[in-house]
């Protein structure tokens, strides 16, 4: 039977031990797991599962959004809990439901919301050392939400694209880039209607270093309007980066 | 020189991969950690570091105390950063301070904390799953409350003390035992002036035993009178423990 029926999953994974999201050949990525787990309700065929954001290798998820046609009639309970029997316990499905025929994860998507959390303590407690950046030079955060502010908006991000990456237009809309300061952690959110090759991490990049002095407030605007990734600051590391969200 | 000084550490660690706080044949623990990095200081010589409390393995700190008695004469600072250089991610010293001379981490201490950590939601994010006990039964967080308060004050807790301890008097006084909820979470405080082997995971997974019904609010007087560890509920997993705080 051709696959007929159209599932949302949304998971969470920590992506501590993976590539990231999408199937490579050079190691374990989520996708793989998510289509291994799926293929024994799927009469051995191994299934496509579209991903609503390729997040890199290290980043995590708390709300990643996945569509996949099936053929079976399993319920979306049922799939749910073989999902989560299957999958090891860094990934976990938090949601089956039925979508309409046409679903699609990725082209579907309205916006994506990120976070990004970085440790200021001079010695932060180990629990969370997966998932923080630590930067222990003084950071003025007051700096950094100045530098965010200029981002919102639509503009061509081209400067904050990865070296070498393929997409041509670089305009997205970022709708939100809030820098909060909650005890010895900063955290960045960002909301956007699409995003380029490590747009979030070398915004985050850019932001720390306006932060620690090495770049000043106002040289944000220009950094904007260069459109080229020399004018941008560091890459901030992926391990401190969640995708929250997925909006339809 | 004979060792002459003596130093307090406090020091957070993720206990997954670790035995314990206390040196064992079978395995790598805390203590042999943070001797091991101390001893190129030493002129050598192992130093001996004395832990405030033996976690079990797989249990967290966040306040560990030890003492240790040394002949060299670096500044505290000095030791603090040496030290964090040689230890491994999941082992972090939080603060290196001059102790007066006979003071002893565990002899001393007045008081310790302890926070149980315990998720509620059928499927929990995978963030800190080394961190909390995963209980997806519906639990009366109240009844929990009421069996936790006859637990506090001092009694003899012989009944939530592990099989084949040695420890022949069980009298201790617990300041305070209190279950909080926090949206998908249970938290379950517990502070006292000592603990016998296992207390905590013990006291923790009868209170779980009753918020699920399998016991009633009422067994919990009688499972303390009865100074019997047969009498108590199950023994919570260690990976949702965290040792907080040293009290002198």
């Amino acid at each position: 039977m051709a696959p007929s029926r159209t599932l949302k999953l949304t998971i969470a994974y920590d992506g501590t031990n993976y590539v990231g999201w999408q199937r490579q050949e050079n190691g374990l990525s989520v996708q793989q797991l998510v289509e291994e787990a799926l293929q024994p309700m799927c009469g051995g065929d191994v299934p496509v599962v579209m991903g609503a954001s390729r997040t890199d290798a290290g980043v995590h998820a708390s709300g990643q959004v996945a569509s996949v046609r099936v053929g079976f009639e399993h319920p979306a309970t049922a799939v749910h809990r073989a999902l989560n029997v299957r999958l090891p316990a860094d990934v976990r499905v938090l949601a089956v439901e039925d979508a309409a025929p046409g679903f699609h994860a990725r082209f579907d998507a309205r916006g994506k919301s990120y976070r990004y959390r970085i440790a200021t303590a001079r010695v932060p407690l180990p629990f969370d050392r997966w998932f923080l950046w630590h930067m222990p030079q003084p950071c003025d955060v007051e700096a950094m939400r100045a530098a965010a502010r200029c981002l919102v908006g639509r503009h061509d991000f081209s400067s904050f694209q990865a070296r070498g990456a393929t997409v041509l237009d670089g305009w997205r809309t970022l709708e939100r880039v809030e820098v909060e300061h909650l005890g010895s952690e900063i955290h960045v959110h960002v909301d956007g209607d699409g995003f380029l090759r490590h747009m979030v991490r070398i915004v985050v990049g850019t932001l720390v270093d306006i932060g620690v002095g090495h770049r000043g407030v106002e040289s944000m605007a220009a950094t904007l309007a260069a459109c080229d990734r020399q004018a941008a600051g560091r890459t901030a590391p992926a391990h401190g980066l969640t995708l929250l969200e997925i909006r339809y």
